[in-house]
C-alpha cells in the first residue's frame, strides 16, 4: 500500500497532473505537483524521484507533514518535498502545490520584479506574487528547500498570496484542487510572458485587485474545459 | 436537428476552423470561433462550451442574436457568445468572428499599442486595431463579455475595424467567410509579433493605408492556398 | 511533359527543398524556391500556385525568363514568378531562389537595419543584406512583385549580394544551388534572430569581411551534412 | 574495429548523448560530443562528419591528441576534432566535450557578455564563462579550429572554466562524464536565454559563487532523473 487509503481517483489525477504540467512545459526534468491526503489532512500524495513526464501510479508516495514518507517506498524523495509539506501546514486552505522552474518566471525572481495580472487569465495573481530570498533564511546554500526550516521560510513568503517566486531557483504555486493548481501554475507562466513583453512596450494597465478578483472566480469556473483539453493530449482521455 | 438547416458544409467548416486555430497556437483552451447562418441572417452557429480542439459537429449549436440557443442542446454555452451576437447585429457585412488570446496581441491591448501592418500579410488591418476598455463600460468587472451591454460596447469599439483589441483579455477579429476570419486571427497574431519586434530595433515603416488596401484585396485571392495547408495539417483533407 | 527535359533528380530535389524549407520554419502556406533549368539556361523549375509543404512532383512547372510557362498546366502559376525570372536573367551566377516572409528577417526590412554576418554559418551574409523598397519602384502598390519591371526592380537592388529585404513583405535569398540557396535561407532567418537579440545586449562584433568570406567558403563543403538531416526529417530518405 | 577496445556502453552511450543533444535543440546538422577513451587516457571518441541527431554505433571513430584518427574508418572526419583534443590535452580532469552553436548563448559571445548563473540549474557556470577571440590566435579566419593550434588556443581561453564563448561561432562545455556535459551544454543554453531576458528586466541578483557552486554539487547527483527523461524522449530506454 503506498498511498495510505487515499482516494484511487485522485492518486490517477495526480498522475495526470504531473504529466500535463510536463506537457504544457511547465516542468522538464525537474519540479513537482502534490496534493493533500483527502481523508487525512496532515499528509500529502508526491512523487518519488521522478521526472513528472515519467510518473506513474507506483510512484506516488504518501507524506506527513515533517516530510517522512509514511507508506514503504523504495525510491528516493524529491530533495524539496518540504516546500509541499511546510505549506500544507501553514495554509490549511492550500490542496495542491506546484514547484517548478518554468522559464518566464524566472527572470522577474532574479529582478525583484512582482508578476501582475496582465489579463483575466491571471486573475488569481491578484495583488502580485510574493518574493522568496533564501539568502535571508539561510545564507549561502545551493539554493534548495531541503530541510523543515527553509520550507518554514518559504511558506511565510508565500503568506497569504497564491505565488511565491523563489530568486535564482523558480517559483510555487498553491490551489484549491489539482485542477486549480496546475492551472494557475500553466498561466502563471504565460502571464510572466506576456508581462515582460509588455513591459518592453510602455505602461502596463493591470488589471486592478477587484478585476483580477472577479476574473480569478468566473475562471475558476470554466477549468474543466481546459482541463479536458489537457487530458486529451497525453491521451489520458 | 441542432443547427436550424444550415448548409451541412458550413457546419462542418466551422468545426474545421475550431481545430485550425487550435492547430495554429491561435487558441488553446479557450477561445471561439462563429459563422452567421447562411440562409438565416439573425441567426449564428458556434460550439458548445468546448476547447476549440475538441470541437465536432454535434457540439455546434444555433443561436439568435439576443444570445439564446434556437436549437436544442444539452450543453453549458460559451459565457461570452455576445461577443458574436452584438457583432453580428451591428455589422450585416461580418460573416464570421473570432475571439482569442492570442499571445503576442495581449501586449498591445494593455499598453494601450494599436496593430499596424507591418507586411502585406497584414494589409486587413489597415489604419490599426480598435481598442475596447471594458471599464468604460461595466467598471470593474471579470473582463467577460457576459452579457448583451457589454457586448454592444464591444461592437461600437469595433467600429468599421477588422479587429479590436480588449484591455487585460484579448482580441476580436472579423471578416467575410471562414476562411478569412482565420487567416486573420493568424496574421493579427503574426503581425502582433513582428510589429513588436520591430518597435524595439527602431522607426518601423508601416504600409500606408493604400498599400494595406491593396495588399488585403491580393491577399484575399491566395487565401485558398494557406487553407489548403491549415486542412492539410489536421487531418481534414 | 511538365518540366521541358529537366533532369528528374533536380525537379525531385526542389519538391524536396519545398519539403525542407516548410519543415524547418522558413515558408508556411506562401514563399517559393525554384531551381534554374539544368541544360537550358533561359529557363527555371517553380511550383504552380501550392503551399510548399504540399508541393508534389506533378506541380513542377517550367517558366521562361519572361514568366510564362512553357510546359502544359491546368494550375494557376504564383503571381510572384517574376523574382525568379527577373533574377535568373540578371545574375547568371544565380542557380537558385528563395523568396520567403521568414520571421525573424521581417523587423529588418521595416526598420532598415542590415543583416549582417553574426557567426560563420550566415558567412554568405558578407557586407550585408541589400534593401528593396517597392514604392521607389511601384509607389503605392500591393507589395507583390506581380510583373517583369517590379521584378527587375528587385534583381537591381540585389546586385551582387546574396539576400535582399524587401520592406514590408519578406526577403529573398540566392544560391548556387538547391542545397546552398535552402541553406542561406534557413540561416538569413537563423542570423536575423541572433542579430537582433545581440543588437539589444551591446555593441555586436560582426564577422569582418575577410572571415565572412572564408566562412562561406568552408561552410560551403560542410552543406551535405546538414541537407542529409532534413531530408531524413521529412523521410525523404 | 572502430574504437580502439573502448567499453561498448561508453560508445552507446555516446551515441544516445548525440541524439539527445539534437532532440533538446543544443545542436542542429552542426556541433558534435566526445568523450574521451576509458582506458587510454590519451585518446577520446567522436563520431565522424554526420549529423548529431543522425548518429549511430558505427559512425564513432577514436582519436589521439593530436586529432588524429587511430581506428580505421572512410568517412570524413569532423574539421574541428582539435577542439576536443587539445582540450583533453590541457585538462586531465575532462572526461566529456560538447563544442555548439546552441543560439541563446551566440549573442553573449559577439557582444562580450559573459554567461552568469542565474538560477541553481547553470551553478556549473561559477564565475561565469571565459571568452575566446580566435583573431587573437589566428587573425581573419573561416572561424573553424581547424588545427592543433587554435585548438590550444581555445583550451587556453577555457582555462578552468567550464563553458567558453566563442566569438561569432558558438560555445563549448566540458564535464566529467557525458551526461554531465550533456547536463551543463542544455543548462548553459537555458541560462543563456534566461540571462538575456533578465538583463533587459532589470538588476540581476545572480547567483554568489559560493551558491553556484553548492548548487552545482546538489544538481549533479540529480542528472540521473533528468538523463532518464532525455532517453525516453528520444525511445533509448
Amino acid at each position: 500500500m503506498t498511498v495510505a487509503k487515499a482516494d484511487p481517483a485522485l492518486v490517477e489525477k495526480l498522475v495526470i497532473a504531473n504529466r500535463i504540467l510536463y506537457d504544457q512545459g511547465i516542468v522538464d526534468g525537474l519540479g513537482h505537483v502534490s496534493v493533500r491526503h483527502d481523508v487525512l489532512p496532515d499528509l500529502f500524495l508526491l512523487s518519488c524521484n521522478r521526472a513528472p513526464g515519467l510518473v506513474v501510479r507506483d510512484d506516488i508516495v504518501c507524506y506527513d507533514l515533517d516530510g517522512h514518507a509514511v507508506t514503504e517506498t523504495q525510491e528516493r524523495p524529491y530533495l524539496e518535498r518540504f516546500i509541499h509539506s511546510e505549506i500544507y501546514r501553514m495554509r490549511p486552505d492550500v490542496v495542491a502545490v506546484v514547484h517548478s522552474h518554468s522559464s518566464s518566471v524566472i527572470p522577474f525572481g532574479v529582478t525583484g520584479n512582482r508578476l501582475r495580472p496582465i489579463y483575466h487569465m491571471a486573475g488569481f495573481l491578484g495583488s502580485g506574487s510574493s518574493h522568496f530570498e533564501i539568502r535571508d533564511a539561510g545564507g549561502n546554500t545551493d539554493m534548495l528547500i531541503r530541510n523543515p526550516s527553509l520550507g518554514k521560510a518559504l511558506a511565510t513568503s508565500l503568506g497569504a498570496h497564491t505565488c511565491v517566486l523563489m530568486r535564482g531557483h523558480g517559483s510555487t504555486v498553491v490551489g484549491n484542487s489539482i485542477e486549480q493548481v496546475v492551472y494557475r501554475a500553466i498561466y502563471a507562466e504565460t502571464n510572466a510572458k506576456l508581462q515582460a513583453q509588455s513591459m518592453s512596450m510602455g505602461t502596463v494597465n493591470y488589471l486592478t485587485e477587484e478585476e483580477a478578483e472577479l476574473a480569478a472566480a468566473a475562471n475558476d469556473g470554466q477549468i474543466g474545459r481546459s482541463w479536458n483539453l489537457w487530458q486529451r493530449r497525453i491521451g489520458a482521455i
